[in-house]
């Protein structure tokens, strides 16, 4: 079913910026997509407007119980000028398991779907051409309704923004140091690990504050309950190369499923390279380092792709990993998931869904 | 120190409700507190204005990142019109704690109380006068920097809202059904159970939700690590008389340490009777309950005060406590905080402050 997104284009263009040395998530496009949630009524109002400051009663729920999920995707320009989504109804399909755990009605995936399209096409000026650069899709939802009781909100808004997205790497991929975290515990299965949360990142920025402050780019969260299982690294997923075999942490409840886990997993696969999804303690890891067959590691996730990781850090205990450089499975997964994003690539998989009016 | 807060009164008063049968938390006063953060220049320009609507970049981080934290606490009017705060410097102490567990820059704590003070003054008509009726207050912290890097905000606003709270018991107190629940999971030690942040209040509704289409007020939250040990209910912390001894599980990191939990303790010490906080399995209940031990439980929170538990399930086994009915030990400690905190009874701890200008 096809809806009908109202539309109102904007009167007033803004600059764009060139598309190289942009920080992450600070330019914004010209328009943005917005739909109501009234009890009683559903969703309603589908529209596209220019994109400007939103007005909420201070009571509204979001700023006192965090009703709020959201996703990141991201749209890419071929070479041939094509506009590629990568699997954008996983995201899709992963907004509506948030809602359902954080007690938010579910969304429509098709118009969710439509949406995306109408606002990408419509600020598709905006995607930049550069390697390594994207415009960044993000949709949230959040409760809006004026009522400090605690429970579920009876309103609320989902929303589109879009985000111009320089290279994530400016001098090709760079491995990063990782302080395991001992004391901080991201979340526990019973919990809201599993989902898109705000309230998961808010819970995530103390521990990683305290790795930069330890000369750490982010942390490797280990498990509430025994504290030892790997779960994830900063907002990523987590890859490790043991011997010939590549193993991440099983999807237990508190770890987020990522699609470019997902991307990674398939791929291996597809390569016949073996591949475990399983409980991998820190213990593990070190014991693999010491014994020489920590091949490789590497973070997973829709901002920087793959993310190799060049030492970490545990119990005082420094392990080096791949010399503290790019592993070439890392390298190799890397290219081939941006080479498919970006069209350059052939994509057995299915992955790219092109965008056109 | 007294600050400057600029006040910008209303000029378009709203009529006040009769305060008896309000819905918790949907009327706000004629005016509101607010306060700004910026990187490099702190917190600035306080000021109070009228209740109004605020207006956010749809970017701000608190749609997408939850760094929001938030407090309650209540006015009183008491019978020869004086207006009393309750303990007041602790709900600004844990602010306080909150904030900092949420990378958020501390508040100046007199500035904080000093702010409760005028707004509350300046709103004094509405503070409602029946028994058992407030004025809510309700600070809170929330992230405005339109940045989409996962990292803490470098703009926040601090804000403060009043609302008009009817009678928490319309026909006095009543014991409440609870369902010891097994799967969902509220807090883990090393997470941000302690801290008073919204997503711990999103991550509990679908629990609740659950609870109350069994049939069941609200959930009695078990560890997430051995899930056995009794943590909060609801959103209230939690008290058992078991034979004479009054015992509430140990603040151990994923409990909030709640005023009127803090005040419940005092006035147990006070009373000479005897009272342990530490783990308390839900065994032990079960076992306390079968040997006829388990004498009374409640709920403690600044919403009800107190709130009576007339009975427990857990594992399809119906715990009736003191035979559903509100038990005497919960009467009194009820009777008496609510007596302090409306003059209408001597205050020996000097937990209650007069406001006046």
């Amino acid at each position: 079913m096809v809806h009908t997104i109202a539309i109102e284009p904007t009167t007033n263009k803004k600059p764009k910026p060139s598309g190289e040395r942009l920080e992450f998530g600070t330019v914004f496009t010209d328009h943005m997509f917005m739909l109501d949630y009234d009890e009683g009524k559903g969703w309603h109002d589908p529209r596209i407007v220019p994109y400007q400051p939103i007005e909420l009663d201070p009571a509204a729920k979001v700023f006192h119980y965090g009703q709020t999920v959201f996703e990141g995707l991201k749209a890419y320009l071929t070479e041939d000028q094509r506009t590629l989504l990568f699997r954008p109804n996983k995201n899709i399909e992963r907004l509506n398991l948030s809602n359902h755990r954080l007690s938010i009605p579910a969304l429509d995936e098709e118009l969710v779907m439509q949406a995306i399209s109408e606002l990408v096409l419509i600020d598709r000026d905006w995607i930049p051409s550069e390697p390594g650069t994207s415009l960044y899709i993000r949709p949230f939802v959040f409760a809006t309704e004026p009522l400090l009781g605690v429970a579920p909100s009876r309103q609320y808004k989902f929303m589109i923004i879009l985000s111009v997205v320089g290279s994530y790497y400016q001098e090709g991929i760079n491995p990063v140091s990782i302080y395991v975290e001992p004391n901080y515990v991201r979340a526990v299965t019973g919990g809201v690990g599993h989902a898109k949360t705000a309230g998961n990142y808010a819970a995530g920025l103390k521990a990683q504050e305290e790795a930069h402050e330890k000369g750490y780019s982010q942390v490797l969260w280990l498990d509430g309950v025994h504290r030892k299982y790997i779960e994830e690294v900063g907002s990523m997923n987590v890859f490790f190369k043991l011997g010939d075999t590549v193993v991440t942490p099983a999807l237990n409840g508190s770890i987020l499923n990522g699609v470019t886990r997902n991307s990674v997993l398939e791929l291996l696969r597809h390569w016949n390279i073996p591949v475990e999804e399983r409980a991998l303690s820190i213990d593990e890891i070190a014991e693999a380092h010491r014994s020489g067959q920590l091949i490789e590691a590497f973070g997973t996730g829709t901002a920087a792709v793959i993310s190799p990781i060049g030492a970490l850090e545990w119990q005082e205990n420094k392990m080096v990993i791949h010399g503290g450089t790019t592993g070439e499975l890392s390298k190799r997964v890397y290219d081939t998931i941006t080479g498919i994003q970006r069209g350059t690539m052939e994509d057995p998989f299915g992955w790219t869904v092109e965008l056109s009016r």
